[in-house]
């Protein structure tokens, strides 16, 4: 029998998918394991049969993959000269198969669902995870439901609704819209694998133990990610906390959670010292996949943060879209602005040379292809030519 | 030193990047591989590695890879129920680094670029090329220079310039300006490195060896895939026949390149039994990216598909559209609607079931994130909720 756990009361709860919060702390909870001795199955071809053993999936559903994960790491040497630094590279996360991290996590949150006999599942997004539960809803033949933010762009929404989602577009507060779906989610029978879904953040550890295999069975020194609702940044700890626990790895990277300037509620905590965040109520940053004003496990990132080792910090508009186009211009990857956020960081704390020895992984989380808009500002224009 | 061989002439020239045609007939010329066993390295991690033996790549430069190919086979279930079909398999080649196949045959294009030491690349594109060229120009420190057909999209101009490429509008005829860039090219000294150049169509043909491995080194008995230049088709065949030669496999798959109805000069030219194509004067078609009026492989393609065993065929874009939503709806991928002639062909062929014996391979070639116009053609649109 599967059950989550609270990391600040400790407690354990039995597995509700229409539940993902402590019903004391009323923060999110992760799986809780039994002991066990886990092993890595490399041979096999699919991420989740490679890692099952760290996942909490009896077998892995092989009918409803779309072949998620796998994605390169990829070294950096341009960045690496132009900042005069150590070993940096990119776990590329837009080869994922709807070009964005959270396939890991929907893979895992959808193999749960069909596994429990769950019919009907769903997500808020204004973007890459509604594509992502769409996709992998479609494939698994389950009703698919989507609430959008008012005012998500055409692209978004197509790119969603072209999978056979049930799309709403909601008013109203957009932290509001992920309580309000667990209610409705319980009364309709829809399991809403939101940002912090436990599953989820199973599926991005998956990304940790691949980082280490890539580095040749090496944990890297520093591993960059931004921040939204900071379960993808969970995940990564708990990743490399699951290699440490079974002896694989001896030290724990440093952590960067990176977030926009102009919508920090994490980093703002972090650095006044502060154990819980304080939400924002206007955010304003180019970086939209990470513009969550009140992040559901923020709390619980801030602690782990702590505890694993790492910090949280906020680049500005300026030097996202000045990391954007150095990582397009210097190493061909086009990144997303939230994405760009975690070179714009190393950039920062490179002027801190101390700070920076051994390797850096970025995780480029999505593709810059879905976010125009940002494309927009960098001033492209092709110059007539008359043959 | 490196030779390339026209297949209609059977005569061999040196390796000339500026000039990928046979100076006699006109035609493109492909690698000449002196006779020798070649194995695979299926330990390595990067496609280019793993098959560097069939591939004209004295080394391969880590450096300017981007973790191109090593793309899944994904077993399409829902597919084969609602049509009544045997095992179909899409190879999912909008999971490569700038989301399209391009990337196979751009990836091997630049290694020979620099181990030639050239230091300027280009290429004549509407799209998904342009990208791709500029993406791996920018990592390997090329000047990259694309020329654009006047009236490219915003986004595929953006998501090209992002990599610091120079970009051209030209005005004129697409044929006109594919053929001049070679002129431009030698003068400049630029390696313009198009649709069909031989090093290209090598990398495409690493696609075919992946099918076999995962098909447990078995060849598939049909593998569709859209046609535009034909230097796709023609590097799959290659592929084929390289496992055929080496003797990894006994029988060639029966390939299917299809068109679209709009501008099918190759699939009439089948269909009518010539050996030589006829260029179009008019197009009109959703599926942009196979929208080539006067294809430079056309000749090529009819000859080595009627040798190699396989058929041309088009395919309306009422017929994509369909296939598109059935992928996207079903299967959980999004592909553009190039890539989804591949199962609209499928269907229309299913229906004379005896054809369709044994495994089929879709190949997916691009992503529908970039054909925008399309998604806007399938009347999605969001439900209004009030919370």
């Amino acid at each position: 029998m599967l059950r989550l756990e609270c990391l600040f009361c400790r407690k354990k709860f039995p597995l509700d998918v229409f539940n993902p919060f402590c019903p004391l702390c009323r923060e999110p909870m992760v799986v809780a394991y039994p002991p066990r001795t886990r092993t890595m199955a490399l041979e096999r071809e699919l991420s989740l049969e490679k890692y099952r053993d760290f996942l909490p999936l009896a077998s892995v559903n092989k009918k409803i993959s779309l072949g998620e994960g796998n994605t390169p790491l990829v070294p950096l040497y341009r960045v690496m000269k132009n900042h005069n630094l150590p070993l940096v590279l990119a776990k590329n996360e837009t080869m994922n198969p709807t070009h964005s991290f959270k396939d890991r996590g929907t893979a895992v949150a959808v193999q749960k669902a069909v596994s429990l006999g769950v019919k009907k599942i769903g997500t808020v997004s204004t973007g890459n995870m509604a594509a992502s539960t769409a996709a992998y809803g479609a494939r698994a033949e389950l009703k698919t439901i989507i609430f959008f933010k008012k005012g998500s762009s055409l692209e978004k929404i197509l790119s969603t609704g072209i999978h056979g989602a049930a799309l709403f577009q909601v008013k109203g507060d957009y932290g509001e819209l992920f309580r309000k779906s667990f209610e409705i989610g319980r009364k309709e029978g829809i399991y809403f694998m939101n940002s912090v879904d436990p599953m989820r953040i199973e599926g991005y550890k998956v990304t940790a133990y691949e980082i280490f295999i890539g580095l040749e069975r090496r944990p890297p020194r520093f591993v960059f990610v931004p921040v939204s609702s900071a379960g993808h940044l969970v995940g990564l700890i708990r990743g490399f906390q699951d290699l440490k626990d079974e002896g694989f790895i001896h030290q724990m990277p440093f952590f960067v959670g990176i977030q926009a300037k102009g919508c920090s509620p994490l980093s703002r905590a972090f650095s006044e010292g502060r154990n819980r965040f304080r939400r924002v109520f206007k955010t304003q940053t180019i970086a939209h996949a990470i513009s969550n004003p009140d992040p559901p496990a923020g709390n619980l990132a801030l602690k782990l943060i702590r505890e694993a080792g790492g910090l949280l910090m906020d680049v500005t508009d300026r030097e996202i879209l000045a990391a954007q186009r150095e990582l397009a211009e210097l190493e061909g990857i086009l990144a997303d602005p939230a994405s760009a956020t975690t070179l714009a960081a190393l950039v920062k704390l490179s002027r801190d040379r101390k700070l920076l020895r051994g390797e850096v992984v970025l995780v480029v989380t999505g593709s810059g292809l879905k976010a125009m808009e940002a494309l927009k500002k960098h001033n492209i224009y092709p110059k007539l030519l008359k043959l």
